[in-house]
């Protein structure tokens, strides 16, 4: 049961028209199912915390890496992470993982503070005064040639079809500034897969990280700043950053790049990283 | 100031590196900044609901649009929208919309069922069994011609370079079952380009709507829902509809496509609409 619920591809039947002749035949679609986040103190109250749309894979490092990129928690927070085994929906079994902490967790102060927030959003910052969560400048760091961070995207591709055989996903890839792969993840959200990648390190204890971040698509203000709460120094992506990456970038001391293919890049912020 | 703040392509300087020669130059990016979403009842008394980062231009159409198709409001509560003006930060004051409602709106109920979110996510659905907004099956509607359906994407592209000149933002689009554009939106968030063109309409006064949607991306979950919140029985994609969108299409009784391009389509669900 847990291998159907946690497959990344679902099997369709698709009405298939192609100049008007129309045929019936099988496909195969990216997974997408909610993922209810719950977060549980020492004494073992449980609370719910936040419901995401998600690829199934990698949903413990999702659940860390969501609470501790949202600045909901630190590293140290945490003590187990594990599926439900409480519910009356036996379905649902596999789309609930519970965060357990070493500490208590005011429930009411998340809920007096998280709002709503629409996708490629703000999560649940309640006014514009909160959207910065609260993260130090990264450090210094290292350098990436740019003989290297020009190779990243080719070695993110090569990977994931490694990784899995769906193609489309989102893909986000961390890779050491000599340019070797540490991890990577995939999602139907592109800020899943970031989650993901920081939460299996956050589960590991490798925090803070002193590496590359190479996503497949964009990059919005809300990767950057998740990046920047793992203390990443450098950040990449295949297309283009918006108007407020750059800027978050440039206030988090973090590097920024952007549409990195084909031998060539753009550096936004902070390009004294980039060595030649 | 208005425009300055409103404009939805912001100038930037960049480090373009190709072959290792480095080169400073202008550049322009889509603008991303976080707009305030604020609810006020008859009395007066306001309360923020929603902070989500999008491209300027079209606030209201979003900000109402969101509450919409959230199952926050229906279109008969709002009696106005308008940007804040009693901010005490000047800059803010574009990025801050108050919907004035009919009615009273319980904001706490609010506070107790909205959890944070992440993007491409279910937005503030506390719990599993809340992700379904209420929202009932779409009318049977018409049928839209396959030579019509095919061509939607061209002609959203079309209609994207007379819009705007950034290029590469995610767009929706919303055309009669003859092919005709009736509205156009765009965002750095693909599910905030459906909520402004669904907002457009609901401010108009124009629902339920019987019409396409065609949107530049994929299919989630979410855009089938808010779409389904609007009465919209088909819904066309340029890329794949994840799983749920297309279970979620099924149950609502909506004709979803995806990979709509170069004279062919694969449909989903309830082909009966997509006629010879």
């Amino acid at each position: 049961m847990a291998d159907t619920l946690r497959r990344n591809v679902t099997p369709v039947k698709v009405l298939a028209i192609h100049d008007g002749v129309r045929s019936e035949r099988p496909d195969t679609l990216a997974t997408e199912e909610p993922l209810e986040i719950r977060v549980a103190g020492p004494d073992g109250e449980t609370q719910q915390v936040a419901v995401t749309m998600r690829t199934p894979g990698g949903d413990f490092e999702l659940a860390a890496g969501f609470l501790f990129t949202e600045g909901l928690i630190v590293p140290e927070d945490v003590s187990r992470v594990a599926y439900c085994d409480d519910l009356e929906n036996e379905e649902q079994r596999y789309n609930v993982v519970t965060v357990t902490l070493e500490r208590a967790f005011d429930v009411e102060k998340l809920r007096r503070n998280f709002y709503a927030s629409s996708s490629c959003g703000v999560c649940g910052k309640a006014t514009l005064d909160d959207i910065e969560v609260r993260c130090a400048p990264v450090a210094p760091g290292p350098g990436v040639p740019v003989s290297v961070l020009v190779s990243l995207p080719e070695k993110l591709r090569e990977a994931q079809k490694v990784f899995e055989r769906t193609g489309g996903l989102h893909a986000a890839g961390l890779f050491t500034v000599a340019g070797d792969l540490v991890t990577l993840r995939e999602d139907v959200g592109r800020h899943n897969a970031v989650d993901k990648v920081i939460g299996e390190q956050l589960l590991a204890g490798r925090m803070p990280l002193n590496h590359v971040l190479q996503v497949s698509g964009r990059a919005s203000f809300e990767i950057v700043q998740k990046a920047a709460v793992a203390g990443i120094p450098i950040v990449s992506a295949v297309s283009a950053p918006s108007s407020l990456a750059v800027e978050a970038a440039e206030r988090f001391g973090m590097t920024l790049a952007g549409f990195v293919r084909d031998g060539r890049c753009n550096v936004y912020t902070h390009s004294e990283r980039v060595t030649a």
